[in-house]
């Protein structure tokens, strides 16, 4: 995952780590250095990861890092060279040691680094409106606008030719050239991820981003979400429209079109020339084909292939769906 | 109900009201004074209430109300003791009367009491952003934190340890400990009630205000209208994602999940350990009971049951409505 | 289209609009001047119009029109005295040439003509909030409130006895008496049209305005786009609650009330008497009579007509719907 924004306080030893997650085990070298948590994927030895559920079992087997949250159940299927690491809850003790790692993902609270635009480099450099806030570890290209009371927190990069309308806050968001993002919009804050707990809901931390690719436009009121473990992106010359929303770990693919209300749901996948009607709903953890068209209104509960138009909710063909409902 | 913000400015004399009311009636008493206007069932000796459909006839018998707003064909249906006031219109003249007794709750301009927050004795106690304004009559207890350009209007109490977003605007609203609110939110607003009427609607008074319990979070863009007769509230530890609307006398129970884009309409109530899915609805007046399940996209008309998951438009068990659907 | 408020730079020599199309022509005029680009109805005599479409046939033939952008297929339908411009692609040409004429139209930038109310005339008429901003060519009437952090942009008519909410902006709109536009909206940008093209969009302008009739209220988080090539229109007395999104065009009637949420699509008309339920969509041009009732959470993709009650997606007379699923 590219992700210049959040720092990685670590290493930390593997013996201040099984203390935060209240393991005991015996038989570990006490100073080994743990540089950083990752998905079994991307680790590498001296990295941390997680392993949570058997649908993983072939990735896990292949792991690089050296040390593995899990549990007695999925244990035997990484390699001799991890040393798994066993808990109760796998991904509530992933979320305690992110944090740890990691501690910039989980603050949302509002950004006290800003500061008035006229009082930073870029006050001859941008076009901008009154009273317009910006945080720590802003970059902005040439020849763009901010509109007023917008607020660029901290850990924002926008490129050439930008338009942010006013009342509109971003942070955690890499914005490429020539995008034009509307007024009321909030950018960036972390996703309605958590692990429910009675009594007190335990968040977890999102270490991914926001990026905006070239061309893009964004209406008046959406949100978009950062990611928890992998970025929000949305691709090339894709225009949202009013008060959409789009949920953490979304990636949106190029030239598509979504129209007003429309809600993405974590972590679904959506291709490239896609349209997709006002108002319609993706459940989580889908995959939209290219060159799909979803009518608006629909619910769309299933995968959908490339070069398919569908309609109803549940989403199927649309024209099996007008026959139907003639 | 339970609502110190708004100020009653009763007793008025029996005749002032009838006056009010354009009612003429022979035999009253003149001076006697009211002191309060409430509903059948809470009313007390020297209360008026009112009295405007059937099904509230068993209610109507025991009221201890002196006086009582009704129609022709209803008025039998009062004790001796509670003098029957006849108009034409039940509602609109205990809307009217509601407005002299409590002038506040009708008035939703913005609060032209709000001063800079650094102005206040909460300078040095809360951490806040640029341009955060408070309203007459707000407390906020310790560790909180204000994002930039936020409002607390008039009539809000915080808790300890709560962050509000920026660009939030809260009036009229009790927050209890730990609540987390996040940007672009308007909490207490009155809500969509009004009696419809040609060339110019009538909007009645909202003496009810918003209750928000400890531990919740409040997405971004969320609106929660405040209560009309009685109060809006959200249990604890009930968390809503962003775009979330709540309308006015809704009540939410302890431990619910509502994701995004979801909108509950007036006076329904929902259970505890609820989960409503991305832009699911639900109609006024219902009952949801507690460990409900609602998929998202669906659209409740009906009362559910404890322990019931639904799916669909009219919402129906899932597992059926899968079935149908498959 | 009544619109005072886009300057129309015209005339243009046909030389020069020819130039513009990258059109080549013999036995033109070259010094022939055009005033104005209309549709093909309002046209009149020295004007530009276009004619994409053979469902307007008819209306061609009748044009007053002198120059007509159009492609080989239609141009014979045009009257003698309308000479055609043959495109490859009319509708992109016409936004083009819309561009030329009222260059005003495209540019949706922050509005940088604002100035504090203080410093306006504005200042002892207006009861305003902390940092309400005014852009120029901006009418504010009697008894008028605005509420912090307020944009009224540029080209902005207000009425008399009217209250804007905070945070709220506003821009190419006409506000007549009585109105109350509450938090958090976002009025008068251009709608979400443009002519899809890979790599880049390509924005037509939106010459339209938002005009928001007497006694009507906007709830909070609203977004109303303004028109394309006609206005978008919320006619007498008609309410909208929160978080209704109404696309560029639209026109609703009289005294019609539209819950939380619902979405109407570009260029639908909307009667008088209209009541819709919470999260019901409309499709774009589409024609609901008077008297009609939308039930909440519908999803109407066809006309209705008057004095019907429609519920379901897609939506159907409410007893057949509701008979079908009990």
């Amino acid at each position: 995952m590219s992700n210049p924004f959040f720092k990685n306080l670590g290493p930390f030893s593997i013996t201040e780590i099984l203390k935060l997650l209240n393991v005991k085990m015996t038989g570990i070298v006490e100073d080994e250095l743990v540089s950083d948590i990752k998905d079994l994927y991307s680790s590498e030895s001296g990295d941390i990861t997680f392993f949570h559920s058997n649908k993983y079992k072939d990735i896990a087997k292949n792991t690089n890092a050296s040390f593995c949250i899990t549990n007695e159940f999925l244990k035997n299927a990484l390699p001799k060279k991890c040393i798994p690491i066993i808990v109760n809850n796998v991904l509530i003790s992933v979320s305690i040691l992110t944090g740890k790692f990691y501690p910039d993902s989980i603050n949302d609270e509002y950004d006290n680094t800003v500061d008035d635009i006229a009082k930073t480099k870029y006050r001859d450099n941008v076009k901008y409106g009154k009273n317009v806030l910006l945080g720590a570890n802003v970059s902005i290209g040439n020849n763009c606008l901010i509109g007023h009371n917008s607020i660029i927190e901290k850990n924002v990069s926008i490129g050439n030719n930008c338009s942010i309308g006013s009342n509109t806050i971003i942070r955690n968001t890499i914005i490429k050239n020539n995008v034009n993002i509307l007024d009321n919009c909030v950018i960036g804050k972390h996703g309605f991820g958590f692990f429910p707990n009675k009594f007190k809901n335990i968040r977890y931390p999102h270490i991914g981003i926001v990026i905006i690719d070239e061309n893009c436009e964004i209406g008046c009121g959406a949100t978009i979400d950062r990611g928890s473990m992998s970025n929000t992106e949305i691709g090339k010359n894709t225009f949202l429209d009013n008060q959409v929303h789009i949920a953490h770990n979304v990636k949106i693919g190029e030239n598509s079109i979504i129209a007003g209300q429309v809600g993405i749901a974590g972590s679904s996948v959506i291709g490239n020339n896609v349209r997709i009607g006002g108002q319609a709903g993706i459940s989580g953890h889908l995959k939209i084909g290219n060159n799909v068209d979803i009518a608006g209104g629909s619910g769309v509960i299933k995968n959908i292939l490339d070069n398919t138009k569908v309609m109803g909710y549940p989403a199927k063909n649309i024209r099996e769906f007008l026959k139907e409902n003639k």
